[in-house]
């Protein structure tokens, strides 16, 4: 390690976490010389996921933290011995020596709104160490950057498109996630993408989120009746609590529901006053859960505590939750809440929603209407059900200052030679009009400057743009060594502000999740000539018989 | 950790992977008294991944890894209180003496094919702790059973229906798959449902999966003339090399090739010369690719060794694979292979093929007919795009010995209350006719015996069954320490093995892909009756007004 920088937060991120090809070749760049020529290589997506138009960066905070681990130990070359038996034995002498000192990384800010076809990361640095890293950086960038933007779309559609209300989401997927760490990526990077809190206690931990968590169906099906309750010593309510509850049980009419789900509440109302938020469909949400909730609750508040309110995770949850929002204002207006603060405390009590939750539920909710105040996701969110894979990709741009491509027989597939950077270029609102990808080389969009941009792969697609502002998107992650402060690299909160600030700029119809504005990504007319003949020298033309 | 048996392979995997609930549930079970109430829980899922009618359990040994490790440190029980400022700090010194040592576990083996409904897993113990560990269980089997089910499916959809060939699948998708973790498992468990390698070098090191590879497009870019060709010091090929391939090239009639393209492999075959695959669709596979290869593959062969063949990674792989061994066997029918040895090499060129490979390509390929010997299967595999999330649950059963359930508008997400074990029922030919799951204490179905058999859910689903061979499914994993060797729980080539061999004992028409048979899973007539009547006792009987 160079510093005292950090580590991955998995240990399982190390040199060995990439594709054997990625040795092989390394292998074969040192027994062809060839291991320690300049290269560049950009990391980059060809298509935003889930039918969106923009993606988020996530991840960059990871590569810094393994570059500033990466290397070999003994005990890994050992291993790699054992599967490149005929190799020649020097190499492994030179592996062990392998690490990032001679490496330059530029990269987009952790939470940037990212485009297709404009490098995410631009590595500089020796062939061979390029190569080692490919495997490994896309694994640490594809899913954080799929998992922020599929959070940053739930967001958006959780929003209430007519009041602009926001209720509060929670990432609650860890049962269900692909693996250990792909609940603990899940819950980092949903907070990225502006969820507000987490179930995973670990996620809570090691990355500061807010954890959010009441109880379960088991808790209630640990009681079968009212005999069950204990009145824990040093409790806020004691054995008298039963009788209030009781009679608010009679009074109300209630006396027809489940007594083990009744004691379930008392009981938790016991270990949790402050906090009380029931589950309510273990047995039957309206006639016996919230009926039950509500008995505990007003008991509680004559004891003066504010209960929080009820989850739903089965049913309609549109129509539950309005009749939930129902049964609470019919009580808040009825003679049982006595004061005015009582009657606004019943009227606030909060819903909360969960059960296979989806971005298009949340959409035909807020169509619906509902009475949901927060939601509660899981499965859907964590392994991003509706595309669970982001298609990174990594090339090799330019090799000895010379400029590299790979071809295809679809264009948009072919790789974009030499080394680049991303400018964004606002009109005099502040907002991003287009996205300019030039080489590192040509001088720097300026403001005023009335700027000729073509489409990368289309001529027929230009137009001049004249920047209010100008904004250079890659900034300089590391340098032989980080070079950005371990603050920026770990501050979890921050990032998320930046995020949602950058979101923010952009116009709601880029934004939108159906059918939306694709933003452009733009080169510069000189950019465009030079790719465009070094396509037509390296393109074959075929020779039909 | 009880005794030298091992941990879990990823580090972040402890106490704290789970959801906040459970902790906030555990302190209020202990408030209430309620902590060492003996709790049964089951974890199962309730429909078979993928459309399919079965899944195979994977994660068993993690689990099992975990138990032995389970237990709060002090600097998390200090997260821990900061979060719950309100407890009791009794609680606090309670948690820290928390581990699995009162607990007995029941479990699938690692590999084996089972059913909605019944317990994969059955926690017996105290409440608390088998509440603490849900989540992380959960987790642990979720995605392993998946991925597994997921491999085992590919391997099916790759074997050709006619000749039952089987060809070689390797599993390469760390660069995508959710996070880190989501790489290293995609790679352990497609490897226990029946791949044959992987990419992952991490895996191959962690759980000595077999690891292959050779290179990337960036290598053949990384080339752009014959002039780069720098025949490395004891290299088995010297300069002359480059004019046997060069003499080929020209009487092969391929002397339009691309230049970088050629360098490249003759590098590579310079530094493996003994492994030689090349991948032949940078440029252009028919034109450029293949040709190049043919051109180094035939100067390798007159110097004694056997390359290995081609990968393709774009276009038409039906038509190109079929088009490529069509090339090599026009090769080896012509003057130009000169021994009937030599022929038969040739002729026997393999190919791989890889991109965006799914289950679907994988029969439409079959159906096409094409000439790939193995494939390089990443994304749709290790995300199993066709299913992200496998939805297996934990519930209560049983609680100091009472039935315990939880109720729900649908049936079929009613719990199954109970302590309750499985047996599977065989035929005289040693084919599985139905799995029957009944109470522990139900005396065990006998060979010979005529079994009434019940649906669980329907009651005008019944069937008699006289069994030849019964086998019970859940074997003890955990009493307060493992029940089964440090080898069984490591061994992933013998589970591997256990898994094939249970698949072979299946009717083709359950596992197969489409429109499948489902296998049956009964009940007892005494379960049977048991499971009605607590329904009927718990259900409330709603009064339409």
């Amino acid at each position: 390690m160079y510093k005292d920088f950090g580590t991955v937060h998995n240990a399982c991120v190390d040199g060995l976490l990439t594709d054997f090809y990625q040795i092989t070749m390394a292998y074969a760049y040192w027994k062809n010389g060839k291991h320690e020529q300049r290269s560049v290589f950009d990391a980059y997506f060809r298509k935003c996921p889930f039918k969106g138009e923009y993606c988020i960066a996530g991840g960059m905070n990871e590569v810094v933290r393994f570059l500033n681990t990466f290397g070999y130990s003994a005990e890994q070359i050992k291993y790699l011995r054992t599967q490149m038996p005929h190799c020649d034995p020097l190499f492994f002498d030179y592996f062990a020596t392998v690490d990032a000192t001679d490496l330059v990384v530029y990269g987009m800010r952790e939470g940037e709104i990212v485009f297709p076809s404009q490098p995410l990361l631009r590595l500089e640095g020796p062939l061979i160490i390029c190569q080692l890293l490919e495997t490994t950086l896309l694994n640490l960038l594809n899913f954080p950057s799929l998992i922020t933007t599929n959070a940053a779309r739930y967001r958006q559609a959780a929003t209430c498109s007519r009041t602009g209300e926001k209720p509060i989401l929670i990432e609650m997927g860890t049962r269900r996630a692909q693996g250990p760490d792909g609940a603990l990526s899940a819950s980092r990077y949903s907070y990225l993408g502006g969820f507000d809190a987490t179930s995973n206690v670990k996620a809570g931990h090691v990355f500061g989120i807010p954890i959010k968590g009441t109880h379960a169906h088991a808790f209630v099906t640990s009681f079968t009746g009212l005999k069950e309750i204990t009145f824990p010593e040093n409790c806020e309510l004691g054995p008298a609590f039963l009788d209030e509850v009781k009679a608010y049980r009679k009074n109300l009419g209630y006396e027809h529901t489940h007594d083990g789900e009744l004691a379930a509440f008392i009981s938790y109302a016991a270990a949790f006053p402050t906090a009380m938020l029931a589950l309510v469909d273990t047995y039957d949400t309206l006639l016996s859960g919230i009926p039950n909730f509500l008995c505990v609750a007003m008991a509680l508040l004559d004891r003066g505590f504010c209960p929080v309110g009820i989850r739903l995770d089965s049913g309609d949850l549109a129509y539950l939750s309005k009749e939930a929002k129902r049964m609470f204002a019919r009580l808040a207006e009825s003679n049982w809440t006595k004061t005015p603060e009582i009657k606004e405390k019943v009227r606030g009590f909060k819903v909360c929603a969960s059960n296979d939750i989806n971005e298009t539920t949340l959409k035909s909710l807020n169509e619906q209407g509902h009475g949901i105040d927060i939601y509660g996701i899981g499965t859907n969110l964590v392994t991003c059900q509706a595309q669970p894979a982001l298609g990174m990709v990594y090339k090799l741009v330019e090799l000895d200052d010379k400029p590299r491509m790979k071809l295809s027989q679809e264009i948009t597939k072919v790789s974009v030679p030499s080394r680049k950077t991303v400018y964004r270029l606002y009109n005099a609102d502040r907002e991003p009009l287009i996205d300019l990808m030039q080489k590192v080389t040509e001088p720097k969009p300026e403001v005023g400057q009335r700027i000729f941009c073509r489409h990368l792969f289309d001529e027929t697609k230009r137009c001049y743009v004249t920047p209010s502002y100008v904004e250079e998107l890659l900034v300089k992650l590391w340098d032989g060594a980080a070079c950005i402060s371990k603050e920026d690299v770990c501050d979890l909160a921050k990032a998320r502000e930046y995020c949602s600030s950058r979101l923010e700029k952009f116009r709601q119809d880029i934004l939108r999740p159906l059918n939306p504005t694709p933003y452009k990504l733009a080169v510069s007319n000189e950019f465009f000539t030079f790719f465009k003949s070094l396509w037509q020298e390296q393109a074959p033309i075929k020779e039909l018989k």
